[in-house]
């Protein structure tokens, strides 16, 4: 039997102020259509499906989209739970109504304990396990148990699922923690401060399959059955490199088989682009990625007018725009400045820049009284 | 066959800053007990499910509840549409995927124009139409029609569905707007302003039932066939007097028969109290139901010391404290006061109300200075 791992989606966040839904809708079309060709047994997502608790109607639309197609027109379940980003509550209402029809979402701990189970040629009945994302004071509250750090918690849970295990199944875990020792990427949110959310994974090492969401590189973590499927698409400049998409998983009568990723491309890449900005704006000419979210590192060391504008002539989604080149000029130059000025000068400098006139003859007079009287105390 | 028409439940409302989740979670147990007593076909919320577009976890959280205690244990189906107050998106979500375990949420136009249809002994087939809450912007878009108005907008909305009825069908319509002539409450939120939110019940004289949401005062209109079910509780003081509840319908092969109004009851009142406060407190003291709501009018015409502490240590739910006795004795006094003191004796008084102290004689001169000054512009 195969299924798809996918995670983070993030529906409806925001990059640098714009609005990345079609760029979600436009990836997630693209899983819809691998499974229509790729037909599979389920679709896990791992957690973090929205960017907030309270997420933007345009974010709801889409998930009720995909999941349309996919539970009704395509006939596939899907299996979700809530991250660190959803709301839990929120993300669960109607789950009872909603299994029924092939989409499970598993929001509370009871429902963490009985498995999603799927019935299949190749592997027999396969139950997926769901730990809804919940600190440790959520698990302390609802177990009445003295867990204190992620980790326990988790030790605790999953201990609870295996004591569900069915010897005639296979088992597949579904969580959204931070294993221990795996890689970080900017755009996730700390679920803990200081190193106290690692989880180890040797909680996980009697599951067929774990499926965890939460960080946004796709990574293995303690054995090849144990993985991140990372984020739907990227979600910081940081992550220019990695290649986003989702997990293929096989699992036959003895376990697992394989997994596989298969990538997911957004219309607009996020990429860093670095250099003066005439050999910027000549390349641009040029790029056919040219539409790509960019931060842009101008390396210049003149001033120049309305960089921004200049870029997005040619490059019409530049989102960033760093100056490291210029600010050292600026630095030096304002320093300068100080050295050889009075109060008085910089003071009707920027008169002039704010009022675009100069100051009369009166307010000259009233500012430097003003200016006497301050350094004289 | 038998069904319940309720609306305008306004889950997460707030009233005058206390939370009502508590009377309402008591009130729809009442619902639900009802409906295990009596047996019926179905439930329909007439909208205005929640009090807002983002309500709060409390509420969905109780939506929850009550759709998995109607339609799971007692399986009976439940027809909602989204209210003014309700966000249709994302009260909707998941509806495709919920119609399957007999939670009809109608908050598309597409899903207004199929039916949910139930299947009775004694009716036949009955089919239930929800016009989910929209202004005439959203028809004349959605349509592309040329509705100005409310009443155009229904009647070109009403001959949609009417365009679908099955002869050997009975038809029952759900509708959240103001039919014209019918009685208001302080509770509701206009739709628009200056009456253009008014429809005509003539639009609406071809179905077997129209279960109407929006006012939260019980009536018929046109026809004993077109009813308000009226709000599940009272929203404001001035329902003081309204007998709220829900309307248990019944049709048979013939069509309507009858719609008879069911009582729920809060477990707070809300009710207005008018006196002077010791008759008041004297009354408390034996009040078997002091626990209610209250917005009291006091009569006295002489100032009283912290009258709300005095009045909750009987009744602790006084939301509201109206004093027009003593308003028209402080009016007279202030004007006296005016009349017979000057500036200067009036802050004295002020000051030494505010800071439990006299003015110095130092800020007694600085003030009449500042007074001198002012009086001489």
């Amino acid at each position: 039997m195969k299924f798809i791992h996918t995670s983070d989606w993030h529906l409806g966040r925001q990059f640098h102020s714009v609005s990345l839904i079609a760029d979600q809708q436009a990836v997630l079309a693209q899983l819809i259509a691998f499974i229509r060709e790729n037909p599979v047994d389920a679709v896990v997502v791992a957690g973090d499906i929205y960017d907030r608790s309270v997420p933007p109607t345009v974010a709801i639309e889409l998930l009720n989209q995909v999941v349309n197609q996919v539970c009704d027109e395509l006939n596939t379940p899907m299996i979700l739970i809530p991250g660190n980003h959803d709301g839990a509550e929120r993300l669960g209402f109607g789950a009872g109504q909603m299994k029924h029809a092939g989409l499970h979402i598993i929001s509370h701990f009871d429902e963490m304990l009985k498995p999603v189970v799927i019935h299949t040629k190749s592997a027999g009945e396969v139950a997926f396990y769901g730990i809804p994302y919940s600190d440790p004071e959520a698990v302390r509250a609802a177990f009445k148990t003295s867990v204190s750090t992620h980790d326990e918690a988790h030790e605790f849970l999953s201990q609870k699922v295996r004591e569900q295990f069915s010897p005639q199944q296979k088992q597949v875990l579904i969580s959204h923690c931070f294993v221990d020792g795996a890689i970080e990427s900017e755009s996730e949110r700390p679920l803990s401060i200081g190193g106290s959310d690692r989880v180890s994974y040797e909680h996980f090492t009697d599951f067929d399959y774990v499926a965890l969401g939460h960080l946004h590189q796709p990574q293995q973590r303690g054995a090849a059955y144990i993985r991140y499927s990372g984020s739907l698409m990227k979600y910081s400049f940081s992550e220019q490199h990695q290649k986003k998409g989702m997990t293929l998983v096989e699992l036959n009568q003895d376990g697992f088989v394989a997994a596989e990723p298969v990538g997911l491309t957004a219309p607009h890449e996020m990429r860093i682009i670095e250099g003066e900005l005439n050999d910027i704006l000549e390349q641009g000419k040029t790029d056919p990625k040219n539409q790509d979210y960019l931060l842009v590192r101008l390396m210049d060391k003149h001033a120049i007018l309305n960089p921004m504008e200049k870029l997005r002539s040619v490059y019409p989604n530049v989102l960033h725009l760093e100056k490291p080149g210029m600010l050292i000029g600026v630095e030096q130059e304002m320093a300068a400045a100080r050295l050889a000025r009075s109060e008085i000068d910089m003071f009707r400098d920027f008169f002039t820049e704010v009022q675009d006139c100069e100051l009369s003859a009166e307010q000259d007079s009233a500012i430097k009284t003003i200016i006497n009287q301050l350094s004289q105390q």
